[in-house]
């Protein structure tokens, strides 16, 4: 059976690089503000100080997943909807798309001293990280991308500061004028959408922290309630944690039987120490340090793993919307409610 | 926080300019017959002498939204649906997609006289409503737009006589070559898509009528159920309404907290006194005067209304299914039903 | 009421053309090798020698309807999903794009001696089949292609000799290098998907069989859950046809009540004597010999017909996915499983 890992002669940045462009040519309508450095390059402002939203978002993230996935946002159309608006991701270049582009993986970092200013740190995602293959993933999936042009993804709440610029480019190897920037902040609506729409990364990260062959992927599709984001930075980062982690489901297909009876055993997030609290609560009570928390946790809360040897789909663990509910459903005094409105 | 309220940079006649195109472009396979007038003004027949369809309806529904909104046609997937096909609705810009374009605003009348004919009534929809501007909502949305090109949809049973076709170029300032005059009456399949695709733009108008300042709504996304026309002008005019009134779904964000609980209380048609019955029942017993219909039944049945000020979500009103399942679904008799067939 | 049979003037090959060019552009991330004859005719191979994959499948799913029907894979948002993934199907021209295109009807063989190696069979799917139109289908249906490009799927496990080759060309009146040749084992990922995708097309199938005039159907969607494919050739076979008949749903709008009310009746697979068992297990019963199994069997499960005479929906059937689940689904050791996974 012939390898699942990406072929060296796809370049996410060119895949993507239409995408990009897009980004640029729409961004009235996507509510994204477009700005230049001096050298030229692209910031695509998708909640700083520009709006953005939902559509937006949608487009960062199959930017952020090199051309090669499928993002919408869809409505629940059942009797009794577990959320009204759900994101929905796909892709059959799960390892490529997922850990060769979309995960947040590159640190991006400046004292003080080197922007001028406040210090900065943002993680990078997206295309450009191949360029750079600064990470020692890049060496574990025996990718990496050589594209003229190229863009990353940093979900901070300012723009990048110069030095932060000049060290992307550098290490990307790319000419100023080549470089889209997007930058979606945590508490943004763009921000919340493209972060949601890593329900099929985190499950490709587990699976790689668990130590299994990535060669063994060959599908991936998943899907996760979109909430709004939340106006408090850690309510907002911990609502699209919860997204996933509680209402993040995945199928994957696999090679071999073991690794999918493997996976639909141990990716589930119930498997982690910390399970069965929002995570806000959870990072809350560590001290806002991320590296006390059972990285297990990082994972969807429901899969099915579909194996190629035998043809049998196993499944594993199972999505709470209870949880998710409580957060982020308002409640509206019974008297202001119509005749049939809600329970 | 900037507005939300469409920029004036944005053109909805430039932005679904493509799609008009695309209309004509495929129209033997979207079952629409175009023809032209001796000045070149483009009518596209999606239901009078030609037959139209789904993907007909859903592309117009697309032009209609000013190019600014996505439209599907959907199955159900769950065990018990609650209706077979359903039509799905977003954007990132409701109000100008919803009220600047697809809104059916514009009232366009002939006599006898002026047609030379029959008299002539319709409401004009889609972008073109925006170059002639000729409602006092323009003025309030602060919009207007600039174009060489455009295209407006009529829902009505016959093609636009020449003193309706001359009225639209003038009021919209367009050379005849450069309109698209699109005809959907509300009998045909692309008529029924195209009205059921307004379940947003119903709950943006009735946020309008409620006195709420449209700047607050950032997003908006729905669903309704896909019924076939009923043969009878009442009844399938009937169903449209009963699919948003009854069956309609809509997930609104909007920027206040106070906004948000208010239209998620009286958003929803259960507010309004007429609710409960179907739509051509009401109409008949009104004696077909519209003006009589209490406005506010004119809403989508069940409404989630998130706030970013808040990240709070509020649900209100319900989904009467067995309403509308009464009035559209067929009896087989039982003898005629195969072994494992419905209950 | 204009006829709903194709108009001459639509070429499935014309229509179909950039989807196949697509299928050639995008091989690297599809996962899909492409060959050239001598002569220059491309032979892509989506599962014999390379992977191929969901996306790879789902373009050729589209490319075999003549660019005439949407397909989309979707994750399944409800509570208690039935199947983690389905696979979606629209056309507004069912006739033209699931008889006169997608079905499996041109029979294609060689003898050893005409190989000069094994003897080889496959039915051909798609747009050139209505180039050759070597079918008595094509003259019910009133339909011949001319288009100097086309393409066809083989549904075969290996690649098409030269005198398969030279037979395709000579009765399609193509150059060489004018034919694609999609080739997609049944037990391929990418063979799986486009065989689920034909679940609007048996219906249809199913409908002239009954001897319905195909001139009454007017448009049709369907539903089916995806599984992987089974390893086993003949449990293949078995998965995609029982996810049809067991699992696969239909809407289709069709002219008058009659026809609305007998497919109702009579379209669903449960009418069939066969019906109940897992189809391998069926055909193994009947010693692998197609012509013993009851052709009624071969329908979707639940069906919809919605009539534009009477404007009423008939419901008939009902999916089965128990029966499916119990074949589809691997069993995790209880031990195996964390805190809150499957029940």
């Amino acid at each position: 059976m012939p390898s699942s890992l990406p072929p060296s002669e796809l370049s996410v940045n060119a895949l993507s690089e239409r995408l990009a462009t897009r980004l640029v040519d729409n961004a009235a309508r996507l509510r994204i503000a477009i700005s230049h450095t001096p050298d030229g390059t692209v910031i695509a402002d998708a909640g700083v100080d520009a709006m953005g939203g939902v559509e937006a978002g949608v487009l960062i993230a199959r930017l952020c997943m090199g051309g090669l996935g499928r993002v919408a946002v869809r409505m629940s159309l059942e009797a009794n909807p577990l959320w009204p608006s759900m994101i929905e991701v796909h892709t059959s270049a799960p390892v490529l798309a997922c850990l060769g582009s979309q995960y947040a993986g590159w640190s991006l970092s400046a004292t003080k001293e080197q922007t001028g200013g406040k210090k900065f740190f943002s993680l990078g995602s997206g295309p450009a990280r191949a360029l750079a293959a600064k990470e020692t993933l890049f060496d574990e999936l025996g990718y990496r991308d050589r594209h003229d042009r190229g863009a990353l993804v940093l979900e901070v709440d300012r723009l990048p500061p110069p030095f932060i610029i000049d060290k992307i480019l550098r290490d990307c190897a790319l000419a100023p004028d080549k470089l889209t920037l997007v930058v979606t902040p945590t508490h943004s609506v763009a921000g919340t959408v493209q972060v949601v729409a890593r329900v099929v990364e985190v499950a490709l990260h587990k699976t790689h922290v668990l130590g299994v062959d990535l060669g063994e992927i060959i599908e991936g599709s998943g899907s996760a309630p979109l909430p709004p984001p939340a106006p408090d930075a850690i309510q907002a980062m911990g609502r699209t944690n919860d997204a996933i982690l509680y209402g993040g489901r995945v199928h994957l297909t696999v090679k071999s039987d073991a690794v999918a009876r493997r996976l639909a055993a141990e990716l589930p997030s119930s498997n982690a120490r910390d399970y069965g609290r929002p995570f806000a609560d959870i990072f809350t009570s560590f001290n806002y340090d991320f590296y006390q928390i059972d990285p297990a946790l990082f994972a969807p809360a429901e899969v099915w793993i579909s194996s190629l040897e035998s043809g049998a789909t196993y499944h594993g663990g199972k999505i709470d919307m209870a949880l998710l509910d409580a957060q982020w459903s308002g409640t509206l005094p019974a008297a202001a409610v119509g005749g049939a409105a809600q329970p």
